[in-house]
């Protein structure tokens, strides 16, 4: 286990550390008695939800997604989407699937999508590269929209978009894919795990039409096919909720929590700088500080708060230390008293990197 | 799709023809009852099915496992179990973990281990090679034990060792595991797709200790975790049901089905020879005739029965003709029909065969 892992593992089974780590939906929205309806009922039925299907996922899922990105303006046959044990499985399929390219994903990007491409085989760099990562509509860790998609339409090289935020932008804001502009060179992923529930393991990928019979034999390699349960119970529970209403709701949920830690933040913690969020779970704090952030974990954690260092985010290494603080699942009742112990953690942690200076 | 996929599944949408492919567990089977109490129970819960949880699995599951290893004479931590999405997830990421070594899977095995190892990098050889992958008590397709113990214990090699159809042996003898003896060398992979339900996608990896933090990162790149909900689900369903009775229950099942197919198979189709399986769910039936295994699957489907062509079983192609056929899922009062059909289809597709030499 790496270290951050260690101490937030640790940080997460003492008692009274306020959590701002990890990219996790408030458990209060998690839609219990439905999901658990749902379930019983595919269950009970049996072979739909506990026998075998097949690698590209269940009919009825994969014409509910193509029909959502056909209403955005991407018509796709849902013959070409393929369900995914969530995102990051799409992620990982892709850098299986790209082999040794190179993937450009910027200064700081969602770290797990940095394991799958390099695991995959795949060179990741900040910029160049044969081919593009974009988080569209919220970036992570930056919580705000940082894709200009007229540049990435004239530029040539592959894409991978990642819209597994895209839903959650407050406004409510939801771009036409660039799956429907560039569709030869577009792999299309996204999810319901920041929506609906990350525990079914629920996520997708369109690959471009040539690539599809490749992806297919991958996903089928790599475990067969993605839970039956899961999909079946997720297609039950669209029977039972409206989808566009709890995506809505969670929206209002998660603007609220982020305007509340943004106040607690402005506050109590300086010497930071972050960007008011646009959607998404978190807020990305940069300093002027260069340093160790693992210390400042440490530090932070000593004060009874947890974050997510910022170096885990960046594919290079970056002089200033960054944190990225998840206000998504948490309680705002603790947000004062966060950014509070942040603070403090902050002094002390200056206080030494100063004098190791 | 590959040509065998796309005959098989036209096949299964066909009203009358009677399957004989494909490795699934009886529908009959199923614990419906038990699996849509517990999915409810867990769900209406909450976090524990719904939300995110740590790569290596829950820790509920890890120490079931590791103390069924255990009293089986494998003394095996908990905290080296890693729960996967079915034993593919755990040969999938074997194939990563091993990158361009060179795996010996004897001259036919289960075709998705072949397209896990390959997926990874490995090559996969029938003879020598640089690791050994067995799969105990029953032989996939085979159907009997082809595993020698000592001999494999005798062997320096690295050992991969699928026990996804160990616990149907009909006889109910259950080896000690190799985990045990070999406990430097050994990739240990387990399952409850064949004893409980593949739909919940649920098997498990113990590596070798020196192995264990590099494939959980690799398990971390290729998905995160194992869903939620089946793990949560599948524990809560070892509250409710004996696990040991539920597989005793399974052996006698498909004991039962074995002996009716073979009796068919002896009384209606000439020319062909087979072990009676000592457990799993098919039967490996070898010819003496050279030829092309998919036009005789034509020729099958053309008379109204479906099997599993042998050469999807074999890393190197093999100048006989074989074929499996599962009794698993089938209905016995089909047998009878589909031993003559595939009779009449090995007589058409022989005189095809002759005429063509």
């Amino acid at each position: 286990m790496d270290r951050v892992t260690e101490l937030q593992k640790r940080a997460s089974e003492t008692a009274g550390v306020i959590g701002l780590a990890g990219g996790l939906p408030a458990d209060e929205l998690l839609p219990r008695a439905d999901m658990a309806a749902a379930l019983a009922e595919v269950a009970a039925h049996g072979s739909e939800a506990l026998q075998y299907g097949w690698p590209e996922g269940v009919a009825q899922l994969r014409t509910w997604i193509a029909g959502r990105l056909a209403a955005r303006g991407a018509d796709v046959d849902a013959e070409r989407v393929i369900v995914t044990a969530g995102a990051q499985q799409a992620l990982a399929l892709i850098g299986s699937a790209l082999g040794d390219r190179a993937i450009a994903v910027g200064a700081a990007t969602y770290p797990a999508a940095i394991d799958a491409f390099r695991a995959g085989g795949a060179r990741v760099v900040v910029d160049g590269g044969d081919v593009v990562y974009a988080v569209t509509g919220v970036a992570n860790p930056q919580g705000v929209d940082l894709v200009d998609r007229a540049a990435l339409l004239a530029d040539p090289r592959a894409l991978i978009v990642d819209e597994a935020y895209a839903e959650l932008r407050f406004d409510g804001r939801l771009a036409r894919p660039l799956l429907a502009d560039a569709p030869a060179r577009t792999w299309h992923v996204g999810t319901i795990s920041k929506t609906v529930s990350p525990g079914l393991r629920v996520g997708w990928l369109v690959p471009p039409a040539a690539d599809h019979e490749r992806v297919l034999e991958l996903k089928h390699a790599a475990d067969l096919q993605t839970a039956s349960v899961s999909q079946a119970g997720f297609a039950k529970l669209l029977a039972r909720v409206d989808y566009d209403a709890v995506v809505a709701r969670a929206r209002g949920h998660y603007a609220d929590r982020a305007a509340q830690l943004v106040a607690a933040l402005r506050q109590h913690v300086e010497g930071v700088r972050f960007a008011e969020p646009q959607g998404g779970f978190s807020i990305w704090v940069e300093t002027d500080t260069p340093g160790d952030d693992i210390a400042l974990l440490e530090d932070a954690i000593a004060e009874g708060v947890v974050f997510d260092p910022g170096s885990t985010f960046r594919p290079e290494p970056d002089a200033q230390v960054a944190l990225r603080l998840s206000y998504s699942n948490a309680n705002p009742a603790d947000f004062v008293d966060g950014a509070r112990r942040l603070a403090r953690a902050l002094a002390r942690w200056r206080a030494r990197t100063s004098r190791a200076a």
